[in-house]
């Protein structure tokens, strides 16, 4: 990892908790709610989506301040997913990160109410009123988020992927479902820290569009790749899980060669698509390289 | 029922079906997501939360085309949140007006992500652009339709009342769960229904919601009699209900006497927020009327 991604990763992540742990134990209701909340929000992972918010923003020289809402807004609607997808109708997973899931904490009800209310909680933290967003660029950021994480984006790709497990999967399908089940938030993300910028234009958007979809994909290709080739140590959880579920991954479809080419051709494509944007990319380009090369 | 008040509750109700049927037909990423989300979202019901929209845009000389989206967003929260309420987890209800849960028709992971993707399609349908509607209104609907529902609101209502549920609970108590659970969002319905006159005053924003406050904690008193008082076939539903799950009611608390005492109470404070806004406020009043008076 490049001495600069390690800073930003490390600044933008603290600057991201920090903000986002003093806005979670603002909303009191209900105490039991609020304490799930907060654990399936603040518990470790890697603020990729964060990150990238931020990251693109800055970018585009748009002040931090009026990045820690949307960065915030993203976590929130990635923490509600995983919060819903562990529950035992779900994946029925126990851990996630190496600690109890939501639902073995705090039970099934108070789980799936957690990421009821992280949903409204990221459309909530959007829309509050900030001296440095204007309403136009707030509504076009609750557009990219609710398309985004619904039916036509995370949700259909999830419902998808329930409807596959355990059958024989396509390539063209597989590629359908990451790119609604991940690549739809990461490309949100990018589109949002990049609407932070007032007037941004067309074709910065279409640039960042391109190098979310190679990115969102290639993240999930060295995900499917590191579940049968690491280690539980090293990965923070179980491994060769998706061949356990009976589902198709890269790995299996392609082989651990086939996907390893794979990822190399997306992250060409994305580096391409960062060559488009006259703006400093070199965080992205090292975000990029990070992405494909991790070991967990 | 008023003449008046049939007529407008039944066009305003065709209207609604109509667009949001559309909508939902529109939104294809899986097939039976998208089966389990119109499922939810249309099946019978009162659509009371659409109604309160058209009829306060309305009764402000709003365009009732400017108020579909808005419309159908908080019956699309009001839809999720039945669907979440209805799992095992939650209440586990197996009926729900008179037809199988969605949990129950489609299995459980599909319904939490029906109810999670409509949540989505909330905040999505009151941020499309729209040319009678400003970003300035639209976000202002967005963040009271988040507040509303999250854990300060409908959320945090439900946990309130899963906590309570078999423990001896006080007027006070109870009052807060049904302001949460049920109030936040008819309060939001007035409010996002009269956001949609440009430029509406804030003494009618505060008389709107002294009303709301009112019909609110009216409409959850009303349903409590009924469940103790009225039989399964006129209800369309079990009666008795909170009973047999030892939660309180306000018939439990109060008696039905002092329970319909309390319902004229919350009347006279409704109609009394009524007068202090200077429109034809006719139709909400025979609405009020109909709220408390209704046998099912």
């Amino acid at each position: 990892m490049s001495p600069l991604l390690q800073e930003k990763l490390e600044s933008f992540r603290a600057r991201h908790i920090a903000w986002f742990e003093h806005e979670l134990n603002r909303t009191a209701a209900a105490p039991q709610l609020q304490e799930a909340m907060a654990y399936s929000a603040l518990l470790g992972g890697k603020r990729i989506r964060p990150f990238l918010v931020y990251a693109t923003g800055e970018m585009l020289d748009v002040p931090l301040a009026a990045l820690d809402a949307p960065a915030a807004a993203l976590e929130c609607i990635h923490a509600y997913s995983l919060a819903h997808d562990d529950l035992p109708a779900m994946d029925n997973d126990a851990l996630r990160r190496g600690q109890p899931t939501c639902h073995v904490k705090f039970g099934e009800a108070t789980a799936i109410l957690a990421g009821d209310a992280l949903q409204a909680l990221a459309f909530e933290l959007i829309g509050r009123e900030h001296p440095q967003l204007a309403p136009e660029q707030q509504i076009a950021m609750i557009r990219k988020l609710a398309e985004a994480s619904g039916a036509s984006g995370m949700c259909g790709g999830q419902a998808l992927d329930i409807a596959a497990t355990g059958k024989a999967t396509l390539q063209s399908e597989l590629e359908t479902i990451h790119h609604l089940k991940t690549g739809a938030l990461i490309r949100a993300a990018l589109a949002i820290g990049a609407l932070a910028a007032p007037n941004v234009s067309p074709a910065i958007l279409a640039a960042l569009d391109e190098y979310g979809q190679a990115i969102g994909l290639a993240f999930q290709v060295k995900d499917d790749i590191l579940d049968q080739t690491s280690d539980p140590e090293t990965l923070g959880k179980a491994t060769a899980a998706d061949i356990a579920l009976n589902k198709t991954t890269y790995a299996t479809l392609l082989g651990i060669d086939g996907a390893e080419q794979l990822l190399k051709q997306l992250t060409e494509k994305a580096l391409h698509a960062l060559q488009q944007i006259p703006y400093n990319t070199e965080l992205l380009q090292d975000f990029t390289e990070y992405l494909v090369t991790r070991d967990h």
